[in-house]
C-alpha cells in the first residue's frame, strides 16, 4: 500500500522552524497505512527536515547553531548567481528527507520528537511531499 | 512484508557512541525479510543515529568534531529549561533515522559500516525502534 | 515490489562532489515500480550522500564548508591508523543514505534538486546500491 500527499508550508523571515506535526500525523491517518514507514520529502534545496523537541528557547539555539556553522557573511563563489549559499550548506547538514516508523496507524514519535520543517532562505510558500508505504 | 521490534540501549557517560550491528542485524534476521529496507529509528531528542568505521581512535576523533561544531561552552537559551541544548543541536546534525538496504536476509553494509547510536546527554537506557520492510 | 542496482562511481581528486542524479533516474526507470521509495545508500565510510543544486560555485562552496567545519589541519588519533579522520567525519556529517519518493515511476525531485556522491577520501571507484520498494 502506497499513499501520497502534498502539503503547502508558508514560512515567515528569511530563517524559520515550522512544527509541521499536525499535518504529517493527519497525511498518515488519511493512508490506512497501519504498520509501515513515513517519508517526508523537502522538494527544495534551501530547506531541510529535522526532528526534535518543540521548546521556543532551543528553537533559537538551533537558528544560532546553523548560523554559525555556516556563516552568512562568509565569502561564497554561489553568491555571484544568487546571494543564498548559506542557506544551501545549512540544509545539507539538516537533509532533505526523513524517515519515520507508522505502527497502529500512527507515527511513532518519542514523547519529545516533532516535525519541523527549517526555512533557510525565506519568506516562501513551500511543498512537502508525504509518502506512506505499508500495510 | 512489514516486522517491527525495540531494542534497549544502555549508553555511558554524558556522551557515548554504542556499536548497535549486531541487534540490528539479528531484528533483520527475525523478519524473515530477503530484500527490503531497514529502518533504524531513535525516540529520543538527544541522541542520534550514524553509519561509520568502529575504530577506537576514530571514535574519540567524532567525539570530539561534535563538540567543536556544538560547544558545551556557549551560550544557549535552551540551557535555562534543561541544562542540555548541545545534546539536541549535535543530535540534530547527526539525524535520528538511518535507512540500510536488506539483500539476500541481511543488512548490506560495506566493509567498515557500522552502525553507532549516538548518546549525546547520557548515560540513560534508550530506546531504538527497527522496521524493516520488503519482501 | 523490490527492485536492487548497484552502480559504480568513478571520483576525482582527494575530495570530489559528483553527479549521480541520471544513473538514479536510469535505475528507478528500470525497476517498473509507479508510486514507492527510492533508498540511494553508500557503501563506503569516507563517502556522504545529498541532495541540492548542480552550480559549480555553490558546489566549490560546499567544499569548503565541509574543510572548514571538519578541518584536515587537525589533531585526530585515527591518523595514526589511517591518515583520513576527518574524511571519516564529513562523511557522517553528510550520511550515507537517501530516501526519496518515487512518483509516475519517476523520482520526485525539485527543480533545483539534483543527487550527489560527496567523495572525501579520493580518488577511488565507489559503489553505490539503489533499491526501490513500492507498487
Amino acid at each position: 500500500m502506497v499513499y501520497s500527499k502534498r502539503i503547502q508550508v508558508a514560512t515567515s523571515g528569511r530563517s524559520d522552524l515550522v512544527n509541521i506535526s499536525a499535518e504529517v500525523e493527519a497525511a498518515v491517518g488519511e493512508s490506512g497505512v497501519s504498520e509501515g514507514i513515513a517519508l517526508i520529502f523537502t522538494m527544495h534545496t534551501t530547506t531541510g527536515l529535522f526532528l526534535n523537541e518543540a521548546e521556543s528557547g532551543l528553537l533559537d539555539d538551533i537558528e544560532k547553531a546553523l548560523e554559525a556553522t555556516v556563516p552568512r557573511g562568509g565569502s561564497y563563489l554561489h553568491n555571484r548567481v544568487d546571494n543564498n549559499a548559506p542557506s544551501h550548506i545549512q540544509s545539507i547538514l539538516l537533509g532533505a528527507s526523513l524517515a519515520i516508523p507508522v505502527e497502529d496507524g500512527s507515527l511513532l514519535l518519542g514523547t519529545w520528537q516533532s516535525v519541523f520543517l527549517a526555512e533557510r532562505d525565506g519568506p516562501r510558500r513551500r511543498t512537502v511531499h508525504i509518502k506512506v508505504v505499508g500495510e
